[in-house]
């Protein structure tokens, strides 16, 4: 199997998780602009995640490209991210259903954490298929963002034990880190 | 990251938010015409916004088609199009599940107005991204075309206020407008 | 554009419009065979309309395989198309919601004859669009199939008004007449 | 036709089928984490049919890999998959929401058991489509994977009658075998 195909399957499994979490919008059957309000934290937390699931097909999309042979392992460890990526429409949901509430803000943060960490195995499983002088392994170095993400997260899930302001807080912050692509595979992959 | 990638997840999405919006016409439960007859706003509202859906998928792709490099700015212009895209479907479901009421027409003005105001960002981002000879800043000229969509578009969510039949007369005219493929740079990229 | 990019497109909608027919199998929320049962009829519609659907997928690549240069006639007849199929999931889900009652068994013909009459005007738009010489025009020769379609369609639906199961008959036998790849325009390719 | 085609289509199917599973997950109104855990048997059914569908996914695409010319059997046995493969996400819903009750774990390991047999079917019409030397027939070899698959789905389903555990102990044992890509298949690509 060619990365090409494994990327084409990825990006559709991603453009139909982004796309069908519109489907929580539920329409308000009085045409009072009172009705639409109620749509407005489901709309909010649709918002959020489209950030979030936009940048990991970013960050994906660049990963895969340092990929030059595909093998069960990087396949599986694709699979596995793709299937924590498709649990964020149903945590979004809640969320927004439930307007922020506690639990479900903590279930999100996990919901965030565990493709990141996916996301993660991925990588190190993509540095020990490719040879040692892999483009990726120069690229990722100490994988700063990765690292400090999951610690991000793992602070708004224990924060949103107490207060989920602090949560929503943390998880922005990691948007914000992920938003500017990753100069360190840019640089490395124009040096070609 | 390449032009084709790009496109390609692009019409992915669309081709979701495209067909996603059949999923709000509600099969009667029972079997007469006049169950059926209930489901024509529904049914009108969702061959509107094929069109302007469509319309998009169009032009976008002519865009893409300009595109030499893509770069960060470029991405995120391009998924806050998609963003914006991919709530047509909700306030589709709400025109017609209300009938055309004053309240959803405006908000559907609203809907139409942000995707092209997040095209012309696009295209200006696009310009500013590729060189100042590139074919596009030659093509797109003036840009009459998005210009003076935007503003039947901002006229007919103030007429919505007013009488919501006109709003629909603003917003067939965009329609129309659009409908022919964009000759300026069609001329452009066939002089290469 | 390029007909490589058409073709991506709309398998894209089709495949999604062939898939979410299955959104219609409304799940029992009892564990028992007799709930199953009632599963039944819309099992059998959802069936009958994957077949079609399938057919409209083949037919159509073989047909935008002998276009050369897609231009926007045959972009909006795709469109159209297009619109026309992905109207099928709904009526497939009121015959089979009804029991293949009378009005929906009519109205499910409408929905199968619109495409039909979508695909005979995309043959004449691309035989238009192409030199008189093209491999289409030859190809397609009188293009009975499409024609005998047609027939067959409009017998079923006025069939619908008196015996609905003539209707399904008609349904069928086009089907039938489909399964097989049309031998001219295969023939002619391969004498390339 | 083309192999490439082909493939696309079917990774388009797939892609939507593995991804609107997660639909059948209600978001719970409440958010307490007691409403949370009622998803429980939902989400658990779903990774179970996530595992399977990729499954396919991946030795669907290895399988198509040694097709050089795509006929009209080969097409329909395809479909024919797609169609079976398109019904387990019903299915999945249905042992979710009963909690894996007798009949829909009966009917789950049909649903397992259909696209077994269409598969096998597929890969028979595509060894006859190809040549007799062709790699497909070499590489199978006896297929003993898919042979003891449809046996233990067999099993599965009789055991169903009498205590569900180990119906679900067959269908596991199933995905454990095919978790590793067949190595049959792939040695005989690398000989090229």
């Amino acid at each position: 199997m060619n990365t090409e195909r494994l990327a084409a399957f990825s990006d559709g499994v991603i453009a139909i998780i982004i796309t069908i979490m519109v489907l929580d919008l539920k329409v308000p059957h009085s045409a009072e602009w009172a009705a639409l309000a109620e749509v407005g934290p489901v709309l909010l937390s649709y918002a959020l995640s489209f950030v979030f699931v936009a940048i990991y097909w970013n960050n994906h999309h660049h990963l895969l490209h340092t990929v030059t042979r595909v093998n069960g392992a990087i396949l599986w460890a694709n699979n596995n991210l793709l299937f924590w990526l498709s649990l964020v429409p149903f945590v979004t949901a809640w969320i927004g259903e439930t307007h922020f509430a506690r639990q479900p803000t903590i279930l999100y943060g996990f919901a965030l954490l565990m493709p990141a960490l996916s996301y993660f195995l991925l990588t190190k499983v993509i540095m020990r298929g490719g040879a040692d002088d892999s483009k990726l392994a120069q690229a990722i170095g100490h994988d700063f963002k990765g690292k400090i993400s999951i610690v991000f997260y793992v602070v708004g899930i224990v924060a949103g034990f107490f207060l989920p302001a602090i949560s929503y807080g943390c998880y922005l912050l990691v948007a914000i880190i992920w938003l500017v692509p990753d100069p360190r595979i840019e640089r490395s992959l124009k040096e070609d």
